[in-house]
Formats: structure tokens, sequence, C-alpha cells
């Protein structure tokens, strides 16, 4: 719980939130790529159901690669690493959705992820952003680690309407309900340095 | 249990209904294809009977491509990704047979699924279609989520006779023996928007 | 302990007999095929003993494929998927061995398999029938689903000779010591409509 | 227990003989090939050393094909699926080491295995026999299924040395320290009828 | 815990610090590798979340490849063996992350690691080094395997702060935030003696 | 513990020492090849550390290939298999791993190894030679089973030290501290009888 937001200079890393016994805190998905064939490799202690969500957010970046000007092919030429420190910590469920597709999709655009911004939400295959729990949790956390803005699911709206308006003071929501938004909000259209050449 | 018929705008995606312990409540089954080489993915924490029944309806829709004007090889074309939202609820048990039949027959057709349509019931290899349990429950849940029509099989048919009639007000349904019935009911002739060419 | 006799007109589709702490009762083995190299799938929750039948009676078939004038060559130019309704129930045990190797046989000649005729038996790799267990329950059950011939192994002739004559009205028995027998009896020699061209 | 010899004109089935709390009793070690690439599948519910022995049989044949006049590439262009009846026993242990040898062997030359003999005995890959354990009950449960000869290790001859000999009588025996003399004695010169072509 | 340093003729050997309910310890990470396809092997009773460590260090030093001078495609032309003696002892955690790295970093450059020094760290894919735990029982383990030089995370800086400096004598600290720094410092820019020639 | 030392007349064949709860015990390491694809087949009942004893020391071989002027690209060639007798004894432990390593070493040169030696210790990827247990009971059983030379680490003399010498007459001592050691004094430098061209 005392993890704090780092910066935006790296393609494929992205701030989450997380939602534990111990309270809310901030998390990273880093996603690293190479040239291969299209293997997806996960590491940092992830249940399974984590893993399913990497998954979904792959198929649902290789069905709408037009979206960010990607060849179809692309997917099939490197291998993705995706990793979510610390490594001791135990993690699991789809509420890293967003997160984990925003990701990769600064990964294989080497676009920079806006500044100061962190999300959290399930994703289903056909792009829809789903509520998750621990929202008062997660915002407190969100402070605390520096961030100014969220991406939220609309239908988790409610949860932050019944939080007192003291703690919600320096941040800025987004109130999604398809992952289209979703990217249009994080991504910026900066490369980031050395960008790598994808395709 | 407070999900809501979605829409039919996304190829792949059919509406079906779940039973558990908390009750009935519709679920969605959702399709999605890549250039690949005929691998079937499937998340949305799935127990192994639902893994087969995904397994069975994909053998059948390769067995009687024709049926569907599909080519015989367009099946090892393609990778197929089929999730069951949500990620963090385990979902087991063979009666999203022909709902994820309907769903990969709309995948490789990329045509819409009837509207506001919810249905449940096993499928066999051979193409019949098996009762299921929890009809009560189910048939409540999908009033509740705006379901106009419904299929089942028509060993359900009793079960449907048991149901006080007031409940079923606004519901029509089809009684259906074979999974051909099941698509000529369930797929509209009408491709999606931005249909995929599949071939 | 409902299950009714179907008909024949579906290749790869056989009648077996099963036995449970229930009672006894029919089941299907269903097999289908298509394009591909070789490849078993089994589903319909079996238990390694069953799912070792299905081996076995695959591994038969191809080292005696000119009994039944098939190319050797034919079995590693498709997938074969062989299912057993329904899916909810965990089935295990050898004796639907015979069973297996006759929805094999008629899947790959796509020939008729002979009306109203069920079987139960272990089979082997060089080819003989065994006896098997629960000989009573499932004669009553062949009966309540209006089977009229059965194939069991000589072996068991005792256990029938056992049963009350009164059980066993209307129904005429093969006894088989091999597998040869059995597909001699089972197989019709027409072909199923729209028999595939597998080659 | 009561099993009984069978006949020998099958290549590759070879009489063993098992040892269970319920007792002796001889058992089948059956093995079949198909045009592949040098799979081995096991059958017949066996436990993890009990298949080890099935691998160790098969990589010795290998190295020592010159043996069986055999040649060196003839292992990777067949698949070979062994078997050991009856599917509902579990069955572990390495007594059949040289009993899954000499199937093999047969099986890859198409020679007969000799006539009324029995076998048991652990195999090393360097090729010696090690002696086994349930000596009595095993001899007893041969004479009753009518084996007339005998395969031990020399080292389990003091076990036979110590049964009465009126228990004896009837049986020949072959104390054997290497696989090379199981094979000379086990393997008949003739082929079985409707050999196939090994090649 | 009576470990001691060895020497730095072996590319691919680093020195870590291990922390066990025993006290500190040294330990050694050691890759070695061999022409193949970029397959990873790893030994020495490792649990899962060192593994991952190992795939995240290749994966990164992939992702690095140009600021050791490396070819992309080399890593697709050799197999890397990773090994931690001893084999008896079970081990676990984030911590040999950085070691890791260096010894891989090594391995494919064939430089030496500099002499004396050893470190603990865990890595991140974005290339953060993260503190870990057991600070102060590492140092006096290192102390008295006569190494000289330690890295450590800086935000491992306030654990070594509030140990007696007594305890310090002899030791010199390099606290780093990123991998880029470990590999400058700990890499020497001298190959090994027979240093292999990989590409 | 009645095993006897055999000869070393067959290439791959190497006399270790294991020590269990029963005592001490001398035990053979078996190696055979065939022509394949660099696989690596391990029977006899091995857990996970005795199991990756072998892969370090098979990937030792291949990185000092030029030790035993044997070509890079023969481990590529063939399949290995390693055996180590009696198949219903469980083992584990790291104590076998230089038996291993001359076990491969001979196989793949098809040297002959010393006459009634027999050696313990553990391997590192480096090439280093670790201590193991259990000495005093391991010696006893190299007496009783007719060894005359040991190889031990050096690290383990200490133990011998601590034996009475009475116990000790009749028996050489080789005290190594790596592999290499080991390899010059285990192999001897004639060929077995019919040895393979490995190429
Ligand atoms: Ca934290
Ligand atoms: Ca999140
Ligand atoms: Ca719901
Ligand atoms: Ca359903
Ligand atoms: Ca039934
Ligand atoms: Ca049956
Ligand atoms: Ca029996
Ligand atoms: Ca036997
Ligand atoms: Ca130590
Ligand atoms: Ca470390
Ligand atoms: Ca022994
Ligand atoms: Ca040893």
């Amino acid at each position: 719980p005392k993890t704090k937001y780092a910066n935006n200079n790296v393609a494929g890393v992205v701030t989450g939130l997380a939602w534990t016994s111990m309270g809310g805190d901030i998390l990273f998905i880093e996603s690293s790529m190479a040239k291969g064939k299209g293997k997806l490799t996960l590491t940092g202690n992830l249940g399974d159901v984590m893993k399913e969500s990497a998954t979904i957010a792959l198929q649902f970046l290789k069905a709408h690669h037009d979206w960010l000007d990607l060849d179809a092919n692309v997917f099939n030429k490197y291998d993705v690493h995706m990793h979510v420190p610390e490594g001791a910590t135990p993690k699991d469920g789809p509420s890293a959705g967003i997160t984990m597709l925003t990701s990769l999709a600064s990964l294989f655009t080497q676009r920079k992820v806006k500044k100061n911004i962190a999300m959290t939400g399930e994703i289903t295959l056909r792009g829809d952003v789903l509520p998750v729990g621990g929202i008062k949790e997660k915002i407190l956390a969100a402070k605390r680690a520096d961030i100014k803005e969220l991406i939220l699911c609309e239908k988790n709206k409610q949860d932050i309407d019944e939080i007192n308006e003291e703690y919600l003071k320096g941040l800025s929501f987004h109130f999604v309900s398809n992952m289209r938004e979703v990217l249009d909000i994080a991504l910026s259209n900066q490369k980031v340095k050395d960008a790598l050449t994808v395709q």
C-alpha cells in the first residue's frame, strides 16, 4: 500500500488499481515484446481469472487491429510478455482487464500512455467494460499514489457518488462503457522515445 | 441477477440462460476470431463440462459447414476465442450448448443473431437438443432482462406448462429438437455492420 | 433411466448400455469427423478407463482397416470427435468398448448401424470381446428403450441364463467373442443418407 | 483369477504373470502398430512404473534392432499402442518388463510367440533381467491357466526351489539373466498368419 | 550457511544472496547455453515465483539487446539452461531477479562478472529494481563469504542504515534503481577465457 | 542392500552410491541412445531433483563437448534414455550427478568406464562437484559390492577421515572438485566392444 505512480516513458506500462483484504493499492501492468510467433507469456504470480483477462485483451486487440492502424499479421510476428509486479504477491480477478488492454495497445503502437492516469474495469470479448468491486479503496489508493485521472466503468459511477467529495478532490473521472473509449482516453498520440518499429 | 439483454450488433454474441443457487440469470456467449490455425481458446472461468460443450459446438459446425454455406477449410484458417462474462463467476454444465453453437455460427457467417432472443439447451454431436434444468428460474430471469423470444428443447415444454401463465406474458417460445432448428430460428439473414470476410 | 432408442440415420451413432448405482440405462456413442491430422477428441465427462477404450477402438480399426475396405492412410487425414451424452453425467469403465468400435467403424465407412440394436462389452487390442458387469440391469433398460437385438460377450451368456425368461421376451441376443463378429452383426451394408466420401 | 492362456496367433500378444493382494493371475500384453512417427500409447489402467517398463522395452529394442534384423529407422515410421487388459483393473510395478519386450519384439518382427509360455521379470536398459516378487502365486496361476513353460530371472530360481515339487509338475522353467535369452526362448522363428510387412 | 564466493572465471555465473528461516547465505546463479531454438530450462528446485524471475530477466535482455551489442536474433539460436545450486534445497521468491539478469547478460556477452561482488533485488519488465527482504541477514552472509561489493535496490538503503556500522566494514554498496545500472556495475569489460563466439 | 558391481562392458552404464533409510547401496545409471532429435527420457521412479541432475549433466556435456572430442551437433541427432534400476524403488536427490555425467560421457564417446569404480557427488552447471550425505553408509555398501575405487567430492574427505580405517581396506579414493577430474578418472580410453559410431 505504498506504491507510487511512476512515469509514462516506457511503452506497454499502465497503472491499474488493486483491492485486497489489506486495502487498495495501485499496480502496474508491464508488457514487452520480442520477435517471435505470437506466444503470450504471463508472470507476476497471477491467478487463472487474471490470466484469462490478458488473453481476452490480446484477442480483442487482434480483432480490432484496425482501430489502432495495426496490421493483422503483426500479432503472429512477436511474442508478448506481460508482467505484474510484485512477484511475491499473488493476484487474481478480472478487474485489470482494461489496464491490460491499454498495456498491449501501447506496446503494439508504441504510443505513450497518458500521464498520471490509472484505471480499473473488467473487459468482455465484445468490447464492453464491466464494473468491478473495491472502488472506494482503489480511489483512496490512487490519490495517495499521485494519480490525477481515473477510468472506470460507467456502472461504477454509483460507487463514486457514495464517496465523500472531500476524498475526490484533485481527481477527474472518465466513466466508460466500452473499450474504444478506454483506448481513446488512455493512449497519447505521442510515441515513446526510441519507439520500436513494430511490423 | 441483474444483467440485461444488450443488442445484436456484434457477430458471435448470443444470450443464454444460467441457473445457479442464487437463482436464474442471463449470460452472454461471446466468440471472436483471428487468422490462425484452428485453435479454440475458452475463457470465463468455465468448468470442464462447459468447455466440452464448446468443443462439441465447434465440431458440429465443422461437420455441417454446408448448412451455412461455409467452406470446410475455413475452420483451419482461424483461431477462435470464446468468452463467457463475468470472469469472477465460475460456470459449468452443458446447458449453454445451443447458445455456443449459435455464437460460433454467427461468428463464421457474420450473420446477426435475432433481437431479444435467448436460449438454453444441451447439444449432442449428432445434432439433437437435450433438455436442461432450472427452466422456471431461467424464464423469470429472461423476462427481467427484456428477452422476448426463447429457444428451448421440446422436452422442456412440460416445465413451461407448469409455470403460471401470468409469468409468461410477453414471451414467445420455440421448442426445438435439433440444432438445425436452432440455427434457423436464431440467425438473422442480415450480416452485422462491418462484417468480416471469412474465407 | 428414461432414454429411448433414437434411430440409425446418422453415421457414427451407436446405442450402448450403461449401469450405475441408479440402475441400467442406454447411452449413445456419437462420433463425428472433420478434415485434420488424426487427432482424437473425447467429450461427455468420461473417466480415464472409458477414454482408453476409445483409444483402443481407434487403434484396432487402424490395424484392421482392410476388414472394412478402408485405406490405411485415411486415419491420418481426419480428426475424430467422440461424444457420449449427457454431459452432466460422469461416465467410466471399459464396457462401452464394442459400442465405440462400432461407432468408429460406422463413421469411417459411413455405413448405417443396424436398427434397434444395442451392445455392451470390453474390447482388447487383439480383438477379443470381454464380459462386463450389470447385465441384468442393462437388459431391463434395453427393453424399456425399445431395443430388439443385443450384442454381448459370450462369457456374459451365463448372466442372461439367470434372468427370468419373462423379462427377455422380444429380445434377441448375439453372443460374440471377437470384434469381427461385432462389426458383422452391427453394421448394415447400407450407407447413411448423404454419406460423406471418406478418403 | 480365472484368465486362461489364449493362443499365439496374433503378433505382439504375450502372456505375463501378475500378483496382487487377490493372488496370482496371468495377464496379457498386447501391442499393435500403425503407420506413424514413433509415438508410444499405453492403455490398461497402468501405473507410472509399469509405463516406464514399456518405455524401457521400446528403447532397448531400438538400441538392439540388429538382434532381430530390424532396420533402425523402422521405429520412427510406426506408432505403437500397448494395452494390458482388463481395463477396470489398475496395474503397476516393473515385473511385466520382459513380457513387454517380447511383445514389442514379436510386433516388429511379426514372429509368433512360443505356445503356452508365460514370463515375468524386470528389465534394465542395459539388458539385464531382474528378479520379481510373488513367484509362488504367479506359478500357481500359470498352472491353472494351462501354461507349460515359464521364463524367470535366474535370481528367482531360489523362489522356485522353495515350492513343493507337487505344484511344479508339468511346468518347465527357463532361468535367464539377460534379455537376449528371453527373446531367443520366447520368439518362434515362424511368422504369424497374414504377417504385416514392417519396413 | 557456509558457502564461499568462488571466482569469476566462468561466464554466466553470478553470486546472489538468499534469506531463509535458517539465516542468510550466498547462492549462485549459473547459466549455460547450447545451440538450439530459444528454450529456457530452469533447475535447482525452484518455486514458481523464482522461475518467473528468470523468464522476466530473459525477456528484458531480449528487449534491450542493443544495450549489450547483442543481435536480436541470437536469443532464438541458443537454448539456455539456468541452474541454482544446491539441488536439495527448495528456493523461491523474486529476490534473485537482478542476479539472474546479470547471469544471462554475462552468458550472452561472455563478459566476466566483477570479482567479489554479490547482489539481490527484484526486477520488473520495464527495468526497475525493487527492494527485497532479509537485507541484514544477507549482508552478514555476504561478509562471511568474502564478498566485497554489493548491489542493492536504492529502496533497501534504509535497511543498511539500520545495521551497526561495525558489521559493514570492508563492504562497499551500490544502490540502484534500474537494471541498466546493475549491468554497468556488475559486468566487467573483459571476456572470460576461452569465450564462446555467440552469434 | 545386496546389489553387486556388474561389469563395464556396456557404454553408458556407471555405478553410483545410494543412501536411504535402509542403509547404503550401490545403484546403476544406465544410458542408451537412438537416432532422434535430442529428447531426454528418464525412467526408474525418479524424483524431480534427480531428474534435474540428469538435465544438468546433459547440458554440461553439450557445453563442454570439446573436452571429449564430440561434435556440438551430435546432441541434436540422438534421443537419450537414462534409466536407474530398480523400477519399484522411488529415488531422489542430487547425489547421482557425477554418475549421470559419466554415464552420458561414456554413452556419447562409447568409451568404457573404469572397472570396479563407483562415485557419488552433486554437480553444478559450471562444473563444480559438491559434497553429498550418507558417505559412511555408501562406503560400506561399496565394499560389499566389490568396488575398489571411489570418486568423491574433496569436501567429503572429512567424512572419510572419520571412518575407522579397518573399513576402508582395499578401497582407494579420488577426491575431486570439478567435473573434468571426474571424467579423466572414470572414463577409460578404450571403447566398448561393438562400439556405435556416434555422429
Ligand atoms: Ca505495493
Ligand atoms: Ca486494475
Ligand atoms: Ca450478472
Ligand atoms: Ca444457456
Ligand atoms: Ca438418461
Ligand atoms: Ca456399452
Ligand atoms: Ca482376470
Ligand atoms: Ca509379467
Ligand atoms: Ca550452502
Ligand atoms: Ca539474490
Ligand atoms: Ca538393490
Ligand atoms: Ca551416486
